[in-house]
């Protein structure tokens, strides 16, 4: 197979103190609790010219498993909310590309679809909105729900939501806002477009109200891999933030997605694939592996059961042996692609739960890579120029330690081999993931009376 | 009568290109659509030791007004939304509190809340929330609505949410998140408070999602100065935006609000009355009128009659005759206070349509003042002394020329009068406007399993 022309594309996922479980506790993280340990971070990926930073996101605290939470930091409470974190951290960063994650089950697409606008152009350019359905009964008790709402449902609503939001996005063209001082036009009523959106979920007369965004649209991220969420993807997103353990999975994966873009008009190159990776990064193999043995040293079992109960979407094996092996579990209606995916790794490695668990408290479902710069870049290079990956979302283990190292690491390997870039190219997100400016749509301009 | 001990607060209402409908036109004003504008504006308020900045803000865009809105700037497009831009400039300034305005009407409560949170821990403690309820048509038919929501309902909903957000602002207490590294304890369940409301309009169980917020809970602001806006604010609000034509009616509206609050176990100190002005000044009269004039001159009778409109709550005056009276009204839903205000401004002074709106055209219906840095100091001094106010949320009428005039010609001459301060002397919003953090409620901690 030839090598690949393009560039791989690297995003930093800014997960609490880190992406291990218990990163909190080891000495080699931050608190990671200020603005300014975020700014810190940020800047890192910005120096070495990734191309994102993306910020997870939840909407509730899981009280009922109070006890096992009160020993881990990822119950759900953030340090920040992300679209207010990274609108600060657009005034003092210059380059880099600001996924945030919100959720469409519980907010209106009219404020989505401004204050992501609003981001784009505090950046100039940079906003991306990894659009996720909440898979959390906890969030669902803070939104008027009396419990989760079932996938289907969600899943409509998410396709409708984004429906509306990439609708208000197109509102005004370039050059509606005419701002003529002598001949005192402001604006001009023939670049408005009004949306007049009517469907099951929602009724969104728009415009909306903030200029046009510097990207026309803000990049539009998802995370699902089940069913309905390759579904949408495959309709409306342009990155897809997705998990997979093997490379043959990845591979077909990757192929699947992209097949379905030609139903949409669309072309493979206008839906990046960028799965998780979880690297712990060693000079040796045995630096390597010393690393991550420390930070699982620092779990506890009652905080292994509760993240491992959190992924399976049940509360069924709070109380199991952690000896045994993961149960015959009730379907659920939470994420239904995570659940079969660490189902699927237990069988297939016979894993008891505390194997499980020890295998997600760092990538939490993921890939992990443990070794040498090179060993780690020979993976990444393998998926990447397999068709398995576009580039992917680097997973530090602790913050800014883990990052710090992979970047001095790893980083340098992919640039010998030419497969990371050495400066950025663009100035907007578009530009670093090599995504088009998505067509407008050509509702009807409103006749002014 | 004593003179006052306190000193007065002053804020920097920051509103597109400058207070003045037709500000955008002046030769004096910056365009007002990039970060760095807001920057400016930011910072020019924190070296002159400014309270706050304070944003406006509404979601929706009057397109039925499309010709005559073409003229005008001032249509409900906003360059930014607030919540994003007060966030930027928390990166980039220190010291200065933020108001944003958020609508209680097309939001959820446990997003508002936790978005102003987020917005106090990157400032550092200096968020303020503008709670308003929206008094546009326009904003509703984006939300789901086929029109306005009733003035009645939308208080009924305003005082829920306001009850919500305060709850959820005290999920956490100090000390909560224990981030014991040996010990493996995050945080501390008994720390923790679930609100678990069921109202009328919203079920919110909590806890909120992130850490406490530094003031306890960001400053709440209100705006209402009707009947049920009083109420409201006499109940929650720590801060009130009003506006008010004359002495005596600044006197009297100051002393009723204030009343109110025994009521509620409240000090009158515990609410400040921060009426909006709108300063024109000259280092002599005839050079305060001429700026004046300019700006008047720069205003098209379609863009005054469409101003007054929004301001009347109705469209029945847009092809009246300039130069005829206001006619009968018929009562709004939208902003009561505001139609009365203006309704009886034109009666007592026997203003035509046009002599209407060239007076509203600046200060908007706020109180206007215009001549030499002693005149308006004078008058400023009145208010404030005889408690008419505790300090003003200043207009410039021009961004950043109407802001740079008042700090480097008034805040000179409030200071030589002891009335304003030299130096910040604390750090939070609320140590800035001399205001207590409120009483967390004592719900009963939620008992770990």
């Amino acid at each position: 197979m030839a090598r690949r022309k393009d560039k791989l594309s690297l995003g930093a996922f800014l997960l609490f103190t880190g992406h291990h479980v218990a990163a909190w506790r080891s000495k080699d993280a931050s608190d990671s609790q200020t603005l300014q340990d975020f700014v810190q971070f940020a800047r890192l990926a910005e120096d070495a010219k990734f191309d994102a930073v993306f910020l997870a996101d939840q909407v509730g605290v899981k009280i009922d498993r109070l006890n096992a939470a009160s020993r881990k930091a990822h119950t759900g409470v953030y340090p920040f909310e992300p679209l207010t974190l990274l609108s600060a951290l657009s005034a003092v960063t210059s380059r880099i590309g600001l996924v945030a994650t919100v959720s469409t089950s519980y907010n209106e697409p009219f404020n989505v679809a401004r204050q992501f606008a609003s981001l784009d152009r505090l950046s100039g350019g940079r906003a991306g909105w990894n659009l996720v359905t909440s898979t959390d009964a906890s969030a669902a008790l803070n939104f008027n729900h009396d419990g989760l709402i079932p996938h289907a449902d969600r899943y409509a609503r998410a396709e409708e939501f984004a429906d509306v939001v990439n609708g208000l996005w197109d509102s005004w063209e370039e050059g509606a806002f005419l701002r003529d001082r002598a001949d005192g036009r402001y604006f001009d009523p023939a670049k408005l477009h009004v949306l007049d959106h009517r469907g099951r979920h929602f009724k969104v007369r728009g415009p909306l109200n903030i200029p046009p965004a510097p990207q026309g649209r803000p990049v539009v991220v998802q995370a699902g891999s089940s069913e309905p969420g390759k579904a949408l993807a495959a309709r409306t997103a342009e990155a897809i933030f997705t998990a997979q353990q093997t490379l043959a999975d990845a591979v077909a994966f990757y192929a699947d997605v992209k097949g379905r873009l030609a139903k949409f008009g669309r072309e493979p190159d206008d839906l990046k694939i960028l799965p998780g990776v979880f690297p712990v990064v060693g000079e040796t193999e045995s630096e390597a592996k010393e690393k991550f043995d420390y930070l699982q040293s620092l779990i506890s079992p009652e905080v292994g059961l509760d993240l491992l109960a959190t992924f399976l979407g049940t509360t069924e094996i709070l109380n199991a042996d952690p000896n045994g092996p993961v149960p015959a579990l009730k379907e659920t209606e939470g994420g239904k692609s995570r659940q079969a995916l660490l189902v699927d790794l237990a069988r297939r490695e016979g894993l008891s739960l505390r194997d499980l668990y020890l295998r997600i408290a760092g990538a939490r479902g993921h890939w992990q890579v443990v070794g040498t710069p090179s060993q780690i870049a020979d993976q990444l290079e393998e998926r990447f120029e397999n068709y398995g990956a576009d580039g992917f979302n680097i997973m530090a283990p602790t913050l800014p330690t883990g990052l710090e190292d992979f970047i001095r690491l790893v980083v340098p390997e992919l640039r010998r081999r030419g497969l990371f870039r050495e400066e950025y190219e663009g100035r907007t997100l578009r530009d670093h993931l090599g995504l088009r400016r998505p067509q407008r749509r050509k509702p009807a301009a409103v006749a002014a009376e």
